[in-house]
């Protein structure tokens, strides 16, 4: 039985969307995990009597009694909040009694916990947030979504086989596609660290490096007429196109509805309601520690919550993390 | 009479969708205007044949025999080819005789070439690419789209001037909000440069500096509940961001496509249509230059001439480049 530790106090609306979503799980997904549920136990006591019919057998309360803030200073508050809900999810997988951590909490913090608690791979310089994407073709990874503002050239390619293992493992892409984020196809484009990387990534294996790519080719899914799977870059621009995406469905839905209320209500356009609703895709993953942590947006409603517990059992059922030390103990990024 | 100078040659179709679109100019917007066709007479001659009833006078041609490649390396095209149609037509507006240029031909070389013909205006440290993005509420000022991959903080706050005057200018916007791009809202987020920008941003008078604001802020066109009228950021992730947008809007539009196929037929979505149509936003301009000199996908179609045509006028009409003189001759944006 695979054990998925959920933050239960992380989260605008913590306790409630973590505990509707553990709910949710157990009730829709294939039972081969247990949620436990990290917190103040009366807390989340108070919201599982909403829950009565809940299989108690696959659900576990995990006691925490410190919550980190939403606006709290991440490392300063995982020293002064030893017993934090997010502090005890990760300690509990680092002592071998829990197989994932999701939290949807103070990113900064989850982040930091993860990489200080479960530790890099030996041989990952950092760690990078992969996030998935909906595209007009398949979904595909984008990383770094955030965690390095700043990134040298031998970082972005970690990051590509970081998410080369990703996709390998939990979007079943046998042969990954990896491209590089930059301005322009042609060799000479981008700044001297993408540069740098584009001739470094054409030098590994362990996946097929598709070149540079553009931020046209990110929705659009392919590049060049071929598939895409994974997309390089630093955290600045990760972050800033993964937020702006989300923000662009929903502006784009926000047009329908302004100028064409009557078509959202449409059957079929429930499908593509489906695939621009950002809670599907099941939260961020933080790739190079030695574990899974899953991290979701502060506004996770439990549907989100129910998904990224997915992705969370998928990681595992995959041995995501066995499989970044393995593709890392090659050695072919030399720190 | 507004003189505008349209490169003739550039573009995937020229001289056929400038040629249509300078037709459709002339026809549909207010005469204040003339265009010149610049470019090879006799290709030029052969596409007006098609718009014989066009208005003679208010149209020129200007001979201009070379013509810089798609592909050709900027700085090594312009100085093979003095003849070109863009080495002429900027001439010809450093001369006195045109008032703005516009060209859906390499970009690299239009860039290079505004500059060294036009030359920056005193204390302007570096031209950038203005482009104008649709949003859930008015449009917005998104710069640097793509002339400076790297960018020190000094040259991110002569962006932010930039774009003010513009959103004065052309937007309307009497008093408008700047907002830096970073991967959060705190002082401290971001690399070094930007946050060092957002200091420096924080004393500059002329316009409203609204602090950080996040990839989901662009396409939602607010920012904490209030208006968001100019983006700075640097050259590549506006390009990455300015192409994944487009980008963005096509594949929403093919998953309606694919999902709901009639809908799109329904008269009520065009206007969803059009706001998602990026040729409704008449190109980017290159700000900064002492002049008017607008930039164009080479993919460009007729009525997306036609609308940079429109923008080249509202350009001259304003008084643009001497505002953006005057901003800059103020002196608070020290070099």
């Amino acid at each position: 039985m695979i054990r998925i530790a959920l933050d239960a106090m992380g989260g605008d609306t913590a306790p409630e969307a973590e505990v509707d979503g553990a709910a949710q799980a157990l009730a829709e997904l294939p039972p081969t995990f247990m949620v436990q549920l990290v917190g103040r136990t009366a807390d989340i006591e108070r919201s599982l009597t909403r829950h009565a019919q809940l299989p108690r057998k696959r659900l576990q309360i995990i006691e925490a009694p410190e919550v980190v803030g939403m606006a709290e200073k991440p490392l300063a508050a995982l020293r002064s909040k030893p017993q934090s809900s997010i502090a005890i999810g990760l300690g509990l997988q680092k002592n071998g009694g829990s197989d994932a951590f999701i939290s949807a909490g103070n990113t900064g913090a989850v982040m930091a916990a993860s990489t200080l608690v479960l530790r890099l791979h030996p041989g990952v310089q950092r760690a990078a947030i992969g996030a998935v994407l909906p595209t007009g073709k398949n979904p595909l990874l984008l990383l770094d979504s955030g965690a390095n503002v700043d990134c040298d050239a031998r970082e972005l390619v970690g990051f590509a086989h970081l998410g080369a293992v990703y996709a390998r493992d939990v979007l079943g892409r046998a042969e990954p596609a990896v491209g590089l984020l930059n301005i322009g196809e042609e060799d000479e484009k981008g700044n001297a660290v993408v540069k740098e990387a584009h001739q470094m990534l054409k030098t590994q294996t362990g996946f097929r490096y598709v070149g540079n790519v553009e931020g046209r080719d990110v929705p659009a899914g392919e590049v060049r007429g071929g598939p895409l799977d994974v997309v390089v870059c630093d955290g600045f621009t990760g972050n800033v196109v993964l937020k702006f995406y989300e923000s662009a469905a929903r502006v784009f839905v926000s047009f329908v509805k302004r100028e064409a209320p009557d078509v959202l209500k449409l059957p079929e356009m429930a499908n593509v309601l489906k695939i621009l609703d950002w809670s599907m895709y099941g939260g961020a993953q933080l790739l190079g520690v030695q574990g899974v942590s899953v991290i979701c947006h502060g506004a996770s409603p439990a549907r989100a919550i129910k998904h990224a517990i997915r992705v969370a059992v998928q990681a595992v059922e995959s041995h995501l993390s066995q499989d970044i030390g393995a593709e890392f103990a090659r050695g072919e990024v030399v720190a």
